[in-house]
């Protein structure tokens, strides 16, 4: 571990740098901005592909006069930048190609996700029942966690030398930040106000397999499930207040509130149980607060 | 060339019959259907663009009810499994990096060509002025000819321990063949038979920088010029009509068998001129007309 503990900080820098360099992209200092320019491409996919209207307070890319699906096509060449930025500056490293094939496998992984997610919400498939806590984590880890939590970290693993079987830890623990990090976005979705959250949440109207109707549907007993499954899923704002008004009476803020700090003291912990400080400390800066 | 010579077909069927055996995939003992497979993943976001209606005389994947915008991300996992199938049989291979590459530009380029399509067919940005031969090569070569023509023989070539920069020659007349074939596809969309061709062709209802399009504007005086620049790209029957009209007034048919025995000798020749007979072997397996 002496190794990694003295590379893994430098090779993490060095790699923000290199990229930072392309003029294809433009960096800043903001480690959260590197693995935003990556989610770039499934984002403006998956726009799509939800129907969204607004995309951190501006339209979605596909919404915008003149670009129409031809964003899908956009998507897919922001995706054919990352070889190009990785064959640009690291095709001569050894670690080369396990650069590629860990973005390939990232990219599956998310794609896969993906799918999960958009096979539960088809006109017809929906059913209620099959939202469990399970479920959610099971899409979460694949759409979410691999590509916005484990992949910038397995780049610096890699990078530094590391083979990514000695590190399952690592993953777990970033897909259990994943996870954490999902929540909180199902919880905003709902109870956010939209000029903080830079969108206005349809969760509800899309029938998503959120945290919060998964808790929902955990504490609900009959007649408040019969609530749910009237009113979930339904695009009239009546159904959504409906919907709104039960999470109030079972106390959701609180059950999230209560969730949310143990999650937190858990991360904490197995971080801390890492048996490097580097690593530890790159695992908790992604557990700063956003603003 | 000797070693080459010798490899190049036995790799190219090796190839083959490893990617046979992969259970993901239906391979059939038909050169032009593994091709094909690689296609898969373009060919559903392209219809997705170009809002198309039939695919090969069935709807296209995205009509299908139930699957709609979903098959954007159907398409990503397609494409992701190309990565899957070649690290599963090659991983252990000289030449697996390079492989990767490969389909990394590859990919690359073909979303430059659609992109470039694409633009040309925005709404308020149609201008048939620019509609030469040249744009009309450079869309083919870049969305078409490249990962239809060129990756499979260069997947051989990179199998078969070569350098690609060894061999720009073959590139080249892939790159022509694809052009050679695209002609005879824009002119099929116009001039074929709904039921050979197993689409109904709408290049001129979409404005496509069709070949025959180009070759129009080049063969009309100044009173035909206006009919294209009035009728061309245009939903309306009677808008189609008039501009089949005119391709008929012009012969067009006639300069279309023109130029394909000229192209078909053109590139016989140029096959004939390479110094090996296994890569000329190749190259005329895939000249050889369907049906
Ligand atoms: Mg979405
Ligand atoms: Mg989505
Ligand atoms: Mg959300
Ligand atoms: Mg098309
Ligand atoms: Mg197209
Ligand atoms: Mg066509």
């Amino acid at each position: 571990m002496a190794d990694l503990k003295v590379t893994f900080l430098k090779v993490y820098s060095v790699l923000k740098k290199e990229l930072l360099e392309d003029p294809a992209f433009e960096w800043t200092d903001d480690s959260r901005q590197w693995v935003e320019r990556l989610q770039a491409y499934f984002l403006v996919l998956d726009d799509i592909m939800d129907n969204s209207h607004t995309r951190r307070g501006q339209p979605c890319w596909f919404r915008v006069p003149k670009v129409g699906l031809i964003a899908a096509n956009d998507g897919v060449l922001l995706r054919n930048h990352i070889p190009r930025i990785l064959r640009k500056h690291f095709r001569d490293k050894a670690y080369y190609v396990d650069l590629l094939d860990l973005f390939n496998e990232v990219e599956f992984q998310t794609a896969s996700g993906q799918m999960i997610d958009l096979i539960t919400t088809i006109e017809g498939e929906k059913d209620l029942s099959k939202y469990t806590l399970s479920l959610h984590r099971r899409i979460v880890q694949y759409k979410t966690a691999y590509y916005s939590f484990y992949l910038s970290v397995a780049c610096a693993l890699v990078m530094s030398g590391e083979k990514l079987d000695n590190h399952i830890d690592v993953k777990n623990i970033l897909v259990d930040m994943g996870i954490y990090f999902q929540v909180q976005d199902d919880y905003l979705d709902c109870f956010g106000a939209p000029e903080t959250i830079g969108k206005i949440g349809t969760d509800i109207e899309d029938f998503k397999c959120s945290w919060l109707v998964v808790k929902a549907l955990e504490h609900s007993n009959e007649e408040q499930k019969k609530v749910l499954y009237e009113n979930y899923g339904k695009p009239d704002p009546a159904n959504v207040t409906k919907v709104k008004a039960l999470y109030n009476e079972l106390n959701l803020q609180v059950v999230f509130e209560e969730y949310e700090s143990k999650s937190y003291e858990k991360l904490i912990t197995s971080i801390e149980a890492h048996p490097s400080k580097a690593v530890q400390a790159v695992l908790k800066s992604f557990l700063v607060k956003e603003e």
